[in-house]
C-alpha cells in the first residue's frame, strides 16, 4: 500500500526488556506489533500538524528497569500470614510484580509508568489457587482492614482494579483459569474468572476433542481486548463485545455467578427464566470488584459455525443516513447481525486506509458513485447463525442500506476488519513513543439522542486544535446504540491529558449519553457518576456496598462513585 | 362437537349480581364465561371418577353480597387526611371496596371469597391521581406506619398485593392508567403502572390515527391474565407472555423505572446498554411493591405485524421427542418462534378436545400414523416479525420437529389455542361451583433438569387419587424452559388445598424448579423463597429492602420472604 516513497518512522520492533516499565505498559504480547501503515501516517500528519522531523526522536520509552520506592505497607506478621495461606510461590512483594499488577491500560497510567513515576501501588500480589484461598484472604483482609483489589487479564481502561490504598492484588489469572464444566444440554460453561478469552475460546471451539462434547461452541464475546482480558472481567466490568448486536452483551451472557464476600458466600440459581424476586446475579453484573470477589461464573455458549458467517460492507453519502440505516436493521425484525458498525466521516477516511480500500477499484467506485470524502460513511459487519439465517439477514441488511442510500461494497472490507480487529490497539506504543496520544472514551445512547451526542462530544474534542476524532457506533439495540470516540493528539502533559479528557467526559454528560457503554465506571469515570445516576441510585448502589463490605475493603478508593 | 347426546351441567350463565363475593372472585369480564365443552366434561368425569349425579347442585357460589366486621384500623384524622390527599371520591371505606381490593386469584382466596370468609383487609382503598399523591401518600403512610400494598389489574396469584397487615390498598387503576409517551425513535413507550393490558396495546395497534404516529406497534407482552392485568404488574411481579420466546420476559421488555419509596424518588436511565454499575432498573424488577410504588415504565415496543404470523402445530410421539425438539429450536440459531407450547400426554388429550382437533381428519391422520393417545405430544406455536423472517423460522422449525419424529398438522390448531388463549381461566367458575378445584403451579427449569422436575412434581400430583395433572412448557430459551402445572381434583377443604399446594411447592423445590418462572413469589411462595435462594443472597435482598423501606410498611406480611 505504501505507495509514495518517502520518510518511514523507525517504530519499535522489539520485544522490552524484561522487568522494564515498557514490558508492563506495552500492550499485548511482549513481541507483537502492529505499525501505522503509509497512508495512516500520512494522514496523521495532517490532521495533526505534525511533519517528519518529529518522527525521529522517540521519548519517554521507559526501557528503565521498574524500581519503586513505596514500602510495603504490611506488616511481617501479614506477609507471613499470606503466604502460609496460599504458599510462598503465590506471594509476590517485588516491585516489579507490585507496579504490574497495580496499574491497568488507561492513557493516563501509561503516561505514567512511561515517565517512571509510580504511585497507586499494592503491597502485595497475591495468587490465590481456588475458591477456599480467596475465603481464607477475604476473611483475613476483612479483618485485618486490608484493601483487596482483584486483578483479572490487567486491560482496564478505567482504573478499574488500580490499588490505589495499597493492600493485595489478587491476581486470578495465575490458577484460577480453568474451565470447570461443559453444559451441552444447557448451552452454558461454567469457568473460573481467571480464564482469558483466547484460553477460553480455543477450549470452546474445540470442546469435541478437548471434552469429548457433540459440538463446537463460541463464547459469542469478543471485546477488543479479547486477548488479554479475563471472563472475570468481562463480568465485573460489564463488558459487550464486538459481536454483542447478535450474541448480547456480557450482562445478557452471564446466566450465574458464584462469590466470597467479606459477608459471606453464594453462588446464584441457573435458571434462564425465573420470578422469584430482584435477581442477586443482576445485581452482581458490574458491581466492578467492590462487593466481593468472583471465585466462578456460568455463562451462555452457542454453536460455532464460522462456516456460516456472511460478511458485508457499505458506504452510506453521509452519518444521518448511516445511522437511519443502522436504526432501521435493528428494528426491522428480520434478525440482527453479530458485528456491525458504521464510522462517521473522519473514521471513514482512516478505515479506508486500514481496511486497505483506498486506492482499489472499490474506491474508484466509491468516488465515481459520488461518495465524498468527509462526508461518506463506511459500515462494516456479519451475520452469524444457522447457514440460512445468515443469509437471510445478510440479504435484508443489504435492502435496508440500500434504501438508506447506501452502496454495497463487498465483503473485503469487514474481511480486513476481522483481521485487524485486536491489532489496534498495538499502535498506541508506536505513536506515545513520539509524544502523540490516542484514547477512547465512548457512551450508550438512545437512538433520538444521537446526534446530539455525536456533536456535542465531537465540538469539544476538535476545539483542540489538531486533534483527530473519529467516532463510531458498534452495538445496537432497536432502543439505541453507542458512540466510541478516538482522539489522536500531540499530548506530553498529563495534567493537560486529564482535563482535556475530564472535559469530554463532561460533554458526554452534558449531551445525555451513559458515562460508559462498555469500559466501565472504574475510578476514573466516578467522579461523574452521582450526577449521572442521582444521589437516590447512588444511595441504592451505596446500600448494597453497605451490605456486602461494611469495611470498605473491596476494591477502596472511588471505584463506582463508592467512597 | 357435542356428539354424544346426554346430560350436560347447568353452567352459570348470567353476571354475578353487584356487591356480592361472586362479582369479587369471578374471572374476567363480569358477563363473558367460557364453558367446559362436551368432550372436557366426558374427559373430567373420567378422570376425577365424578359422575354426573355430582354436577347437579352448585355449592358456595358466592351470591350473598359482601359484608364483614373487621372495623376499619385507622383512626377518623388518617382517614380525613387521605380524603384531603386525594380527594373524597378517590377514598373508599365500604366492606365491598375493602374486599375487592384485597384480593387476587389464587384458588385459596376463592375459596375463602366463595365460602365468605373474609380476613386480611385493607382499611382503606386509595386511588391517587397522579404521582404527586403517590409521593404524599407514601410520605404520610411512612410517618404513620402505615402498610401501603399496591394494586394494579388485580390478577395475583401468589397473595402478591393481599393487604395481610390492612393499612391502605393503593389502586393504580381508577387514575394512573395513561399511556405518557410513544417515542417511535427509540421503539418505547412511557406509561403509568394501572393501565391494563388491552388498553395499552389497543393504543399501540393504533398509534397511527390515535397518536399521529408513523407505523402501528405492539407491547410484545401477552400473559394469561393480559385482559385484566396492569403493567405495573407485569413488572412488580417478574411476569413472562406467551409471546416471550421471541419478545422477550418483561424483564427484558423493561428499559426503565420510575419510583416513590418510603426514601425518596427516582426514574432509572433509559440506555438500551450501559456499563455503569449494577442497574437499578434490574433491582427494582420483581420487587413486588416491597420497595416502593411504580409511578411510570418505559418498555420496548415492537412493530405490530400480525400479517406476517406463521402459525404451525406438530404432535410428537413421545414427550422425550417434544422436549428434545424444543430444544433444538432454541438452540439451532435460525431466530426463534414466539408463541411455542409443548404439552404432556395428559394435556395433549385435553387440548386435542380444547384445540377442535378430536374426531377431525387430523386426528384419523394422527393416529392413523401411530401416534398413540396417552404418548403422544401437541406442540403449538407460530412465529412472528418480518414476513420473510417469521416464514424461516416456521420452515426451520418444520424440519427440527420432523428429525424429532413429529408430524406437522397445519396451523388450525393453533388458530384454536390463539381464539381461546385469554378464555380458559373462566371455566374455573364452572368447576368450583361443583367443588371441583382446579389451580396451577409453575416453574423455571434448566434444560438438563426437566425430566426430573417433570417426573417428580408430576408423582406427588398423582399420588393423589382421582387428580387430573396437565403439564406444558410455552417460555422457551437456549438454556432452559419452564414447567406449567394444572392440576384439577374434587375439593372442598380449603386446609386440604393448602396442604396439597404446599406439597406441589415442597416437589418443585426439591427436584430444582425455580419457585417459579412468571407468576411471582407473593406472599404464598414465600415460604420456600429462603430456602431457595440461600441465606446470603436472601440477605442482599433484605438489605435492599431495609435501604427502601426502613419501616417496613411496603407490602409488608411476607412477600418476597421479607418479615
Amino acid at each position: 500500500m505504501n505507495k509514495k516513497k518517502g520518510f518511514n518512522p523507525v517504530w519499535t520492533d522489539r520485544a522490552p526488556e524484561i522487568g522494564t516499565y515498557r514490558s508492563i505498559f506495552k500492550w499485548g504480547a511482549p513481541d507483537r506489533f502492529k505499525h501505522p501503515n503509509a497512508g495512516f501516517y500520512a494522514l496523521l500528519k495532517d490532521e495533526l500538524g505534525v511533519t517528519d522531523a518529529d518522527f525521529q526522536k522517540k521519548r519517554n520509552q521507559g526501557n528503565e528497569p521498574v524500581r519503586c520506592d513505596i514500602p510495603i505497607g504490611l506488616s511481617t506478621d501479614q506477609i507471613h500470614k499470606f503466604k502460609e495461606m496460599v504458599g510462598e510461590d503465590n506471594v509476590a512483594t517485588d516491585d516489579y510484580a507490585r507496579v504490574k499488577y497495580s496499574n491497568g491500560k488507561t492513557a493516563e497510567e501509561i503516561m505514567k509508568l512511561r515517565r517512571e513515576i509510580v504511585d497507586d501501588l499494592a503491597d502485595l500480589v497475591v495468587h490465590p489457587r481456588h475458591k477456599e484461598d480467596v475465603h481464607h484472604i477475604v476473611a483475613y483482609c476483612n479483618e485485618q482492614r486490608i484493601p483487596v483489589y482483584v486483578h483479572g487479564g490487567g486491560s482496564s481502561v478505567t482504573m478499574g482494579f488500580r490499588c490505589v490504598k495499597g493492600g493485595i492484588s489478587l491476581d486470578m489469572g495465575k490458577h484460577m483459569n480453568k474451565l470447570l464444566e461443559l453444559n451441552e444440554a444447557n448451552h452454558t460453561a461454567t469457568v473460573q474468572p481467571g480464564i482469558l478469552g483466547p484460553q477460553y475460546e480455543d477450549i470452546l471451539n474445540n470442546a469435541p476433542s478437548l471434552m469429548q462434547a457433540k459440538r463446537k461452541y463460541t463464547c459469542g464475546h469478543f471485546p477488543q481486548s479479547f486477548e488479554f482480558s479475563s471472563v472475570g472481567g468481562w463480568i465485573a466490568a460489564s463488558g459487550s463485545g464486538q459481536q454483542s448486536t447478535y450474541y448480547g452483551d456480557m450482562c445478557d451472557i452471564v446466566i450465574s455467578q458464584e462469590y466470597v464476600t467479606p459477608v459471606g458466600e453464594f453462588k446464584t440459581l441457573d435458571y434462564p427464566g425465573t420470578a422469584t424476586g430482584p435477581k442477586v446475579n443482576d445485581i452482581m453484573k458490574g458491581s466492578e470488584g467492590t462487593f466481593g470477589v468472583m471465585v466462578g461464573a456460568t455463562l451462555k455458549i452457542f454453536r460455532y459455525m464460522p462456516e456460516n458467517r456472511q460478511r458485508f460492507a457499505f458506504v452510506f453519502p453521509d452519518w444521518p443516513s448511516a445511522v437511519d440505516g443502522a436504526r432501521e436493521v435493528c428494528q426491522g425484525e428480520f434478525g440482527m447481525p453479530s458485528v456491525f458498525r458504521i464510522s462517521d466521516p473522519e473514521e471513514t477516511e482512516i478505515a479506508m486506509r486500514l481496511y486497505g480500500i483506498d486506492g482499489t477499484v472499490i474506491d474508484k467506485g466509491i468516488s465515481l458513485r459520488g461518495y465524498k470524502p468527509g462526508k461518506r460513511c463506511i459500515c462494516v459487519g456479519q451475520a452469524e447463525g444457522s447457514l440460512s439465517y445468515a443469509k437471510h439477514v445478510k440479504k435484508n441488511i443489504k435492502k435496508v442500506c440500500r434504501a438508506n442510500k447506501a452502496m454495497y461494497i463487498g465483503g473485503y472490507p469487514m474481511k480486513n476488519w476481522e483481521h485487524g480487529r485486536y491489532a489496534d490497539p498495538y499502535m498506541r506504543e508506536d505513536l506515545d513513543d513520539f509524544g502523540i496520544m490516542v484514547d477512547t472514551l465512548e457512551a450508550g445512547v438512545t437512538w433520538d439522542n444521537i446526534h446530539e451526542l455525536y456533536a456535542g462530544v465531537r465540538k469539544f474534542i476538535k476545539s483542540r486544535k489538531r486533534t483527530a476524532c473519529m467516532t463510531h457506533a458498534s452495538h445496537f439495540y432497536p432502543q439505541g446504540t453507542n458512540l466510541y470516540f478516538i482522539f489522536i493528539s500531540r499530548m506530553d502533559d498529563i495534567d493537560e491529558y486529564r482535563k482535556f479528557q475530564s472535559g469530554i467526559i463532561d460533554r458526554i454528560q452534558d449531551n445525555g449519553g451513559s458515562l460508559s457503554h462498555h469500559h466501565g465506571v472504574g475510578k476514573m469515570i466516578s467522579p461523574w457518576i452521582k450526577k449521572h445516576l442521582g444521589s437516590q441510585q447512588m444511595d441504592v448502589l451505596r446500600a448494597l456496598k453497605h451490605h456486602f463490605d461494611p469495611n470498605g475493603i473491596m476494591n477502596p478508593g472511588g471505584t463506582l462513585g463508592f467512597d
